[in-house]
């Protein structure tokens, strides 16, 4: 039994790129209880894939995708905190999204869908928050696409949280990280059964997905990891074709891939790919990001950055931190030596929840948030 | 007006893993003279894609792929030594490949040609050599894939060459490497032109062509590069469809491709991109290259590497320079801080032209090979 539920918003909602939908729906997951003086809500913002399932919880037991991170005794601890978790905007899993029916067609929306913009997300997610009765958040979380999420929703209220986290991030869309989204893109349109967005679930773009996917998970993870996890180690068994699946790592990426393929629309994929491209922390800012966060009041915030993180490079995490210290806020910038990349949020549970967790004992310290 | 010779080797060609040619056909140019002591040849070993057209010559003055270093007056100095480049077997520049035609069929012989190896490579290579009378080379020089084929020929044969060139090269296939080249092949095969080896021109894999070549610069070139180079910084014209376009870097990389796309055989991509990953220096050796090139004796070697190249990272460099120590030879490991990646050695004219024209001109003088 999932423990989603679902925010009808019965109206118009504007997209910041153009268009309006007359009314949307946001699945989300909450874990913990909202405290009294409402003061203990923590927003996680996710990256491009996950669902708003976070974590288990006694009403749905599947591991959720951030098991380690959110629940009871856990680094951001449920018995203190009342965490929030929304699926985004333009998703595929309970959120409106390009994936969902069209009222007026009866048929998925697909490219018909308003071009989707991050700050959509964040705006949609601020409904969410409403919807729950929550003010200013105690803490904003944003790991890879939510980090950036999070920094258009305190664009959009420079009040909205107390704390901040913001977890391999970027402040805006780099030249590479353009480059291998828009080669995914690329890779999904060009299947010849992509039809311009009206692929059937008979002829479904499973090539492009399966490469997209690849292609993703060799920007996600770091060479370092691959060499000591995988070296030159061969299949047991492989496909007699010369060409691949010989090596230990070729069928790593091939397992990845079917685990992806089926489970995330391929429409839904390519909006998000493109908001996250299209983003610009400081778009319309002379002065940089600085100027655009310049009415931020935070009390104090954590940015974590991964060594081997290609995606989201170190240098990009430096830039948020900088601009954070620049305004005055009690900022703390955090690189960890893990070798898995990008991913590293996602599966090393030591570097991370070591960190992570002392941060928001910090926060309920300062903040009297007892359990 | 072309400056590339073929030499024609009337007797049968045994490939490694396996098969035979009853002959093949080597395409080479050379530049300057060899000196009557024999003792100023120099062979380069191609990367993947490159002819044996490294430079211009007065027979042809088409820019070849490495015109800033081979000439007279160059860091690769043809007033001084005799350079020889040959288009490596399997290729498709003129020498014996799957896209060359099977006299027995009269048809190309795509997936009909034997399986290739780096081993293949270098022992087609040493053919050209004997048939130009030359012994032991003054120098053997390779980048990228050719820095593995000079392994190979190396191991052929201890005492090939005085002195050796190897530039952004790896002693093996890395796990980070082969995933690369294996999701390339991936999207070749998955073309639906690719019709196992038997397009035609008229319904040629140019999209799986395209994607590789584009997935191929994402790995050759750097972020750091782009981030310069390329910025956020938008087209004034951009196709219509959202994903895709938008973004100088995307037209970079899509003229790339461009350029690439019927001017190499898919078939032929795929052998030489499946023997890269095959290719380990140190294969049957329990103790590793040191065993490997035991008896190879080099008066001086300089292997260089980038700083910034994540196909072929510093790690590899060092092996390679660390094990030639290791055996004695008077080895130099030098790191640039080139920021265009693999691609360097191609493009960064100051800072190799620098370095290798050093050692050249070192080699000249300890040899006394005069003008």
């Amino acid at each position: 039994m999932s423990a989603t539920q679902i925010y009808k918003h019965d109206q118009p909602f504007a997209f910041t790129r153009g268009g309006q939908l007359d009314a949307i729906e946001l699945a989300y997951e909450t874990w913990g209880e909202l405290n009294e003086a409402r003061s203990n809500a923590v927003l996680i913002h996710t990256g491009l894939s996950p669902s708003a399932h976070a974590a288990s919880c006694a009403a749905d037991p599947e591991e959720g995708w951030w098991e380690f991170m959110v629940g009871p005794g856990k680094p951001i601890d449920t018995e203190r905190f009342f965490v929030i978790c929304v699926n985004s905007l333009g998703s595929c899993k309970g959120s409106t999204g390009p994936a969902s029916i069209n009222p007026a067609t009866g048929r998925p929306w697909r490219r018909a869908f308003p071009l989707l913009a991050l700050e959509d997300i964040a705006a949609a997610s601020r409904l969410v928050l409403r919807h729950l009765g929550v003010g200013q958040l105690c803490a904003l979380v944003g790991p890879s696409m939510g980090g950036m999420t999070t920094l258009a929703h305190l664009r959009q209220d420079p009040m909205a949280a107390r704390h901040l986290l913001s977890i391999s991030s970027a402040p805006r869309a780099e030249p590479f990280s353009i480059a291998i989204r828009s080669l995914q893109r690329e890779m999904i349109v060009t299947d010849p059964n992509w039809k311009d967005g009206q692929y059937s679930d008979d002829a479904w773009p499973e090539n492009g997905m399966r490469l997209a996917r690849k292609l993703g998970m060799v920007s996600y993870r770091s060479a370092i990891e691959w060499q000591d996890r995988f070296g030159r180690d061969q299949q047991s068994y492989y496909d007699e074709a010369w060409w691949g699946m010989r090596y230990e790592v070729e069928s790593y990426l091939e397992a990845a891939a079917r685990r992806f393929i089926g489970a995330f629309d391929p429409c839904s994929y390519l909006y998000l790919s493109s908001a996250m491209d299209r983003f610009d922390a400081s778009a319309g800012c002379e002065d940089g990001l600085a100027e655009a966060l310049a009415d931020v009041r935070l009390d104090s915030a954590l940015v974590i950055g991964v060594d081997t993180d290609v995606l989201f490079p170190a240098r990009q995490q430096g830039e948020i931190a900088r601009t954070l210290i620049q305004l005055g806020i009690d900022t703390r910038l955090e690189m960890l030596p893990s070798p898995q990349g990008h991913d590293a949020f996602l599966v090393d549970s030591d570097n991370f929840g070591s960190v992570v967790g002392g941060y928001f004992r910090s926060i309920a310290k300062r903040e009297n948030i007892a359990p």
